[in-house]
């Protein structure tokens, strides 16, 4: 039996930080949201890929790791009580007679939305996987175990055989950095040179010399070895055929990032480059009622900054109140003289 | 003498929010920038008229005072060292044969810049002064003192007998607020209903009966007393021509705003009901290397928002580097793989 609608003003595709506000600006507009990502938790790459990086460009904030602009952005959108879909993909979407907008999504929510605002980014993201027999078998054994795609504490890498595979700046700071800690850091790479920042090629040849990093180079990935739930050692060949055994806890693949925006594709949205192409004065998406923001969206002088995404976020909501209450006239108010959100208007 | 002029890339007009966050973001593109303000102190209306008033809608800052808003906006630049020419307007804008730009201002400064950025909110803005023969002889004594047009600190009106002159909702709320510790409150009004909002009235009605506050209608303003630097009465009138006498340290007026964007209008800019219409794509001013951005701009779709205003001045800062710059390709980076500004690049 299919699930009844959720009924709600505007669905958000996308919880990264531009989505993030376009909650808060919707809130601020009295319309309700549905947010739905494909990722585990909100804040998109920011959460995913860098939490601990400082970020210098957003306004009113000289300076603030990643992951704290994500925790700021959420309180901010909290008290419209915004709810979370996560984990799951928005697969169909579909406009009813009456312009409102039918959602469903990969884990079967359904949702009867008034508008669609999409900040989904550059879409869902993952890491490249390296092509190796059996390697779903140790992904998602946790932190430090098996095969992982990202680093978020160093500290899971204490006293463990670290193998890194990759040849680019991921691959050459995160040898350097957890070199500190693990039993050992041993780099595969298929050249004998890195892409990576000068300075960070010498740090890491510092480190060779001190034998606290092993380069195995010219080498390549062939094969993992362990049981079901722990990884023994990671097999590597060389051009001429030749084979190394490397004992690891724990593989660190670099090498880069897919992306993919999707199901989008499929909705009818005007793409250019795998973007949706906005009207800049509306943020409307060539759809009746369905609104884009962030780096997921293309038009004249986009920069893809945050700090533009709010903006574009602004507009959207605004374009997209007007589109769920065609009737009611918006009386612009200021936040200073609205009040604090939440309170009772 | 003239003054040699002073050589710059930028020429920001308005220290505002947006004019000091386009210098960060001139900043972060390697360019210089020259900073004027007809005030005396950065921050535009929101240091000027609301410092301790919060606002709502900056992202990332859930609730945050306007003053504390400018102080972090002003470290965000302080790394590339703007000058600041406060207390003047620009009076003059003249582009030469070389495509740059020579402004001079009210105080005799004369600079050279490569791009202009005008970011100056509703223009100069200052309160409308009552008719009163000699009252520039009472304004500019200090809080407190003579003629006030705004509270800063409610501290500077302890012990002090204070007329207000007023009925809107300025007027009603600091004779509210000031009868805590004036030693009298007196509000002038030229009738006997107070437009502010009902909830004020009432409790300026309350203080009126425990005689904390005296109402002083319909009356209006017609002389000040007292000596070159002191004043020692308000005289008021009522249609009748009655006159009355009302001892006071301190008048303050509150009859709105003026705005006024002065010599800008005569620059051969293209302008709408005061605004200047800007190109959204790069946020050029219809003058070669003139850009615009924040409330004194419009184009289809502008909302005066401050954190649009910010994403205004990013486009402005970058196409005007292409204006600065042409023969140098920017190769467009993110704040995070940059660094921290100020550090060496």
């Amino acid at each position: 039996m299919p699930n009844s609608p959720i009924h709600t003003d505007v669905a958000i595709i996308g919880a990264g930080p531009v989505g993030l506000f376009a909650i808060f600006q919707c809130g601020m507009m009295k319309m309700s949201c549905q947010v739905i990502d494909a990722l585990d938790e909100v804040g998109g790459q920011l959460s995913a890929l860098y939490p601990e990086k400082p970020i210098y460009d957003i306004p009113g904030h000289p300076s603030i790791l990643a992951g704290d602009l994500i925790t700021q952005l959420e309180s901010q959108a909290a008290p419209f009580n915004p709810v979370y879909h996560m984990g799951q993909q928005v697969t169909g979407m579909v406009q009813g007679a009456n312009g409102r907008w039918t959602l469903s999504t990969s884990k079967g929510v359904v949702m009867d939305a008034g508008a669609v605002i999409i900040a989904a980014g550059v879409g869902a993201f993952g890491p490249n996987r390296p092509p190796l027999d059996g390697i779903e078998d140790f992904e998602g054994l946790g932190a430090g175990l098996g095969v992982n795609y990202l680093v978020k504490r160093r500290e899971d890498y204490r006293d463990k055989k670290v193998v890194i595979a990759g040849g680019g700046d991921s691959a050459v700071d995160w040898a350097i950095s957890l070199a500190e800690l693990a039993t050992s850091v041993q780099v595969v790479h298929r050249r004998p040179k890195f892409r990576a920042a000068p300075e960070s090629v010498q740090r890491l040849e510092a480190l060779v010399e001190q034998k606290r990093v092993e380069l195995v180079v010219p080498y390549q990935l062939s094969g993992l070895q362990g049981s079901k739930d722990k990884l023994d050692a990671v097999v590597v060949t060389n051009l001429d055929g030749a084979s190394r055994t490397l004992e690891a806890d724990v593989l660190l693949p670099f090498f880069g990032l897919s992306q993919n925006i999707g199901p989008i594709a499929e909705w009818g949205l005007g793409l250019e480059h795998n973007h949706i192409t906005v009207d800049p004065s509306t943020m409307n998406a060539g759809l009746p009622g369905v609104f884009g923001a962030g780096d997921i969206i293309t038009y004249p002088g986009k920069l893809k900054l945050i700090l533009m995404g709010f903006s574009e976020a602004s507009q959207a909501a605004h374009h997209a109140r007007d589109y769920v209450h065609p009737d009611e006239a918006y009386h612009f108010e200021h936040s200073t003289s609205i009040g604090a959100p939440g309170e009772s208007a």
